[in-house]
C-alpha cells in the first residue's frame, strides 16, 4: 500500500469492531491508511510521538476512537494541526453518553470533529476524511457522488412487505 | 475579499452571538469566507441551492450552526460532498442537548463534523476548517503552529492570585 | 385500495418492525394509505417531491418514522402544510432520546406532532390521524368509540393471578 | 366569536407566558378559539367534564398546556376523540425534561401529538390544529402557505453584520 | 381475606412481574389487600370510581404502579385523600425515567409518595404502607421490626468466597 | 405547641427556604410538630440517635430534605420503622437529578416516600403526612376534604388575560 | 495474611462481580485486605462501628461499593478520617447513573473518592489506593512502575487483524 | 513555604473561582502546595513534564480541575504513580456533566479519584489529599478530627427560624 494518508488509531483491540467500519470504507474508496492500537492512557508518549509525526509523516487525517473517559482524539488534537476525528466507541454501563461528552465538549483552540457514537459514527468519520481529500482530488470526489448515488439507490430499492 | 472558501450558515440572526467566533478566527487567519442565515425549516429551498452549489463555488467547508430540532447542518450534508462541519447552538430549556443530538448522531453514509455546544465549538469549527485548508496550504500550517504557540504563551502566562 | 389519504414514510427498511404498527392500525380501521421508504439524507430530493406532492395528492396526514438525528418528520415539515407525526425510532445506544429530541424540539413556524418512542409512538400516530379524520367523518368517529370501548374492555378484562 | 372549534386549557395561570403563544398564532389566523384553567390535579372532574363535551362543543383540536407530572394532555385524551395536542411547560429546575417525558410517553391506544418544550412547542401546537382545520378548508390552506411565504421571506431578510 | 386495607393497581397485566413484589411482601406481613388493573388511559372512569370509593371502602394506602407517561397514581391522587404510593414501572425504552418523572414531579397540593423504579419500589411501597399501619397498630410494629431484623442477618450472613 | 407528631428534618440551613414549605402546611393545618438541621455528614451520630428515638417520641411521620449525595432520608428510614419522607432539594449544578436519584433509588427492604425536586416536594411530603394522619382522624381527614376544595375553588377562579 | 491495610466493603454479596476485581488487583500487588458485607440500610451499626475502628484497626483505605441509592461510602466517610473510595455499582434500570450521583455528589467537608461505573472502578480504586500506600513505601512504588510498564507492553502488543 | 507536598493545577485561570476552594482547605491546615494553570490542550508537554516530576518532586497528591473534555486529571494520572484527584468543573451550557464523565469514566489501570462537581469539589479533593497525608502523619490525623468536630459544631449550631 501506498504511504498512508489517513491514520486510525483506537485505544484498545475491543474497540475494532467499532473502528473496522473505517477502515473498510477507506479500502473500499482506494484510500492509503493505517491502523493501530494508541492508548492515551496507557501509552501516552507513543500518543505525543504519534501526534508529532503526524504531519511529516503526510497524514491528512487522524481518526479516533475510544470510550468512557475517552482522551485519546483530544489530545491527539492537542499535539498536532492534522485534523483530528474523533468516534465515540459506546461504553458498557454509560453506552457512550460519557465518551460523547470526552470528545465533543473540546475547547476553545483545539476542535475535534466529532461523529456518531459507534459503528455508524466511525463509518462516517471515514466519509468525512475522504470528502477533506476529495476538496482537492477530483477522482476522490467522483468516488464520492457515486457512493452517494448507490446509497441514493440503495435506500430507494429498499423493500417493505407488501400492502 | 476573495473568492470564499469556507461558508457559514445559521438558521437564524439570533445564533449570531455564537456563529460569529466561527467569523472571528476566519478572519483572523484571513480565510476568504462568506456568512449567511439559512433556515432548514423556513428555507428549506435555499438549504437545498446552497447545498447543491456550494463545491462548483469553491468552498472546502461548510459551518453550519443550528438549535433544538437541528436539521441544518444534517441536510446540507446529505446535498453535497463539501465536509459540514456542525455547531449545536444552546437551546433555551435544553441547553444544547437536544441540538447536540441532532447534529452528531447521523447515520451511516452522511457524516457531519460536529463540534462543542456554542462558542467554543463555533470557534473550533473554524480553527478545523482552516486545518483541513492547511492540508495543503504550507502558510496557513504555518499559521496554525504559531496560532497554538500563541495559545500555548497565553496559557503559561495566565496569572493567578500570588501564593 | 382507495386513493391514500395517510402516508407513512420512513428513513430505512430497518424502521419496519416500529412503523408496521402504524400501518396494522390504518389497516383495521380500513383508512387509505400507502407506506414507503424516504431517507432524509440519502434521498433528500425525493423527501422534498414526497412533501411537496402531498397536498396535491390529497394526503391528509403524514406519518414519518427515523431514528438518531431524525431528520425526516421536521423537513418533511417544512415543505408542506399536510399535518406531519412523527415517530422516533429506538437507536441503537441512545435509545431513542436522540430521536426524539431531533423531532420534537422544531423551532417556532414548523410543527411536527410528535409520539412516544417506538411500536407504541407509531401505533398512535396512527390512531391521531385516525382521530383528525374521525373530525369530519362520523363514520370514523364512530369506529374510534368502538375502539376506545374494546380498548377498555380489554383492560377490565385482563387477568392476574387468582388472590 | 363564533363557536371555538380550537381549546386551548392549561394546568395554572402561571402557564400563560408560554400558552399565551398558542392564542397569538390562533387569533392571528382567526380561527375560534377558546382558553382556559383546566388543572389535572386540583380539577380532575372538570378536566373530564371538559374532554367528555369537547367533541359536542364542535371542538376540533384541544390545546393542553401543563409542567413537571403533566397528567392535564393524557388524561384529556383518554376521555375524548377529539385529536389533543399536548404542550411541555419548563418546569423550575428540570425545565421541561419532566413534562416532556409525563406527555409524550403515552401507551398504545391514546395519542397525545407532543410538541416542543415551551413558547414554540405552544406556537406550533396552534399551527398544526390550523394545519389540520387546513385539510378541509382551502382558505385556512391559503392562509398557512402565506404564513410559510412571510417566514421564508423573513429569514431570507435577517440581517447580520456586514462582512 | 378480612376487608382489604392496601389496594394495589396497575396500568396493565404486564406490570404483575414488577407489583407482585408488592403482593409478596403484603402476603407475607397478613395484610388485608386486593389488586386489579386499572388503567389511566383505558379505563378512566374506574379509575376515578376506585380513587372516589376508596376511603369508604376502608381502603388506608393505594400503591399504584404505571409506566411511561405513568398518569395513574396522580390521578388517583387527585381523587382521594387516601395516601397514594407510586411506582415507576420500568418502560422499554427509557428504563422508568420517564415513569420515574411522571410520577414524581407532582405539582404543589396533591403528593404522590414515589419509590423506586420497578421491583425494589413495588416492594418498598408495600413495606411503606406496613410502616403506615405499623404507626396504629403495635402488632404490625412487631412485625416490621422482626423483618428489620431478619434482613439484618441476612445481610450478616451473605458469604463472599473466602480471602 | 403538643407533643409533634411530624418530625422535619434537613442537612443544612441552608434548605430552609425549601422545607419551610413543608413547615407551613402543617403549621396550616395545626399539625404538632418540630423541625431541625440534621446532617447526614457532619453529624452522623445526631442522625442516629433521631432516628433510634423517633418512634418512642411518638412521630408518626419523619419528613426528611437534602441535596446532592442526600443521604439523610435513606439513614434515617434504615434506623427507624416511623414512616419516612424524602425531599429532594435541587443542587448548585445538577438542579436535584442527584439528589433525586439518591433519595428515590433506595435498595428493597428500607423505603423512603419521595416527592418532587424543592419546593413542591416539601409542601407535598407535608400533605402526604397529613393524609396518613387522616387515616385515623376524621378531623383531619375533614380538613384535607375542604383543603381540596379550596385548592379546586382557586383553580376554578385563576383569571387569564380576557379574550 | 498479615493485618489488613485495605479495606473492602459491599452493600451486597450481589456487588461481589464487580468488587471483585479490586480484590484481585490487591492480591496481585500482595496488599494486606479483607473484604466483607456492610449494608448501609440493612446493617447500619455494623456500618459505624466499622468507620469508627477503621482507624485504630489500621486500614489506610477504604473501598465501598454499591448500587442505587449509594449510601455505604458517603456514611463510611462520614464517621472515619481514613480515605474512603467509592465504587459506583452498575443498577438494574438506570445503569449505575443513580449510584454515580450518590457517591460523587457529596457536601463539602466530608469527601468521598469516586471512581468509574463498575468493573473498571473497582479495579482502579484498588490501583488507587496502592498508590496511595506508594506514596511511603518504595518497593510499592515500584512495584505500580512495573504494572505501568505491563500494561504499556500489553497495549502495544494488542493485534488487530492485518492490513 | 516548605517543600509542597500537594499540587494543585487547572486548565485556565477561569477555573480559579472553583479550585481556590482546594487551596482554602489546604491553607487553612498548613500543608505546603503549590498552584498553577496547567492546560491540557493548550500546554500538553507541560502537562508531560509537570507528571513526570511530580514523584521525585515530593508531590503525593495532584488536584486538577478542568471543565468540558476535561482531559488534564486523566492525563497526569497516565503519566505519574502519585495520586491524582480530579475536580469536574462546571461546564457553561452541560454544568459539568461532560465534566464529570470525562474524569471519573477512566478506563481500568490508570485511575483519577474524582470529586463533586464545582465547589464542593475542590474542597473534598483537598480534604482528601489531608486524609491521605494524615495517615502517616498523626498531627495531621488530629487536625482533620478537629476538622470534623468544628464542622459537627457549625452545623448543630445552625439556627433555623423560631418554631
Amino acid at each position: 500500500m501506498s504511504q498512508p494518508v489517513v491514520g486510525i488509531v483506537m485505544g484498545s483491540s475491543s474497540d475494532w469492531p467499532v473502528m473496522c467500519k473505517a477502515v473498510e470504507i477507506l479500502e473500499s474508496f482506494g484510500i492509503p491508511h493505517e491502523y493501530k492500537v494508541v492508548s492515551a492512557h496507557r501509552t501516552p508518549d507513543l500518543l505525543f510521538e504519534y501526534a508529532e509525526q503526524a504531519k511529516s509523516r503526510g497524514l491528512k487525517a487522524i481518526i479516533a476512537g475510544a470510550g468512557g473517559a475517552a482522551h485519546l482524539p483530544g489530545m491527539l488534537a492537542a499535539k498536532t494541526i492534522v485534523p483530528v476525528l474523533g468516534v465515540p466507541a459506546p461504553s458498557k454501563y454509560l453506552k457512550g453518553v460519557d465518551s460523547l461528552h470526552s470528545i465533543v465538549q473540546m475547547p476553545k483552540g483545539i476542535p475535534v470533529a466529532t461523529f456518531a457514537i459507534g459503528e455508524a459514527g466511525a463509518a462516517n468519520a471515514a466519509l468525512f476524511a475522504i470528502q477533506m481529500l476529495g476538496n482537492n482530488d477530483p477522482k476522490i470526489a467522483e468516488q464520492l457522488v457515486e457512493y452517494r448515488e448507490s446509497q441514493r439507490q440503495h435506500a430507494l430499492n429498499m423493500s417493505l412487505p407488501p400492502e
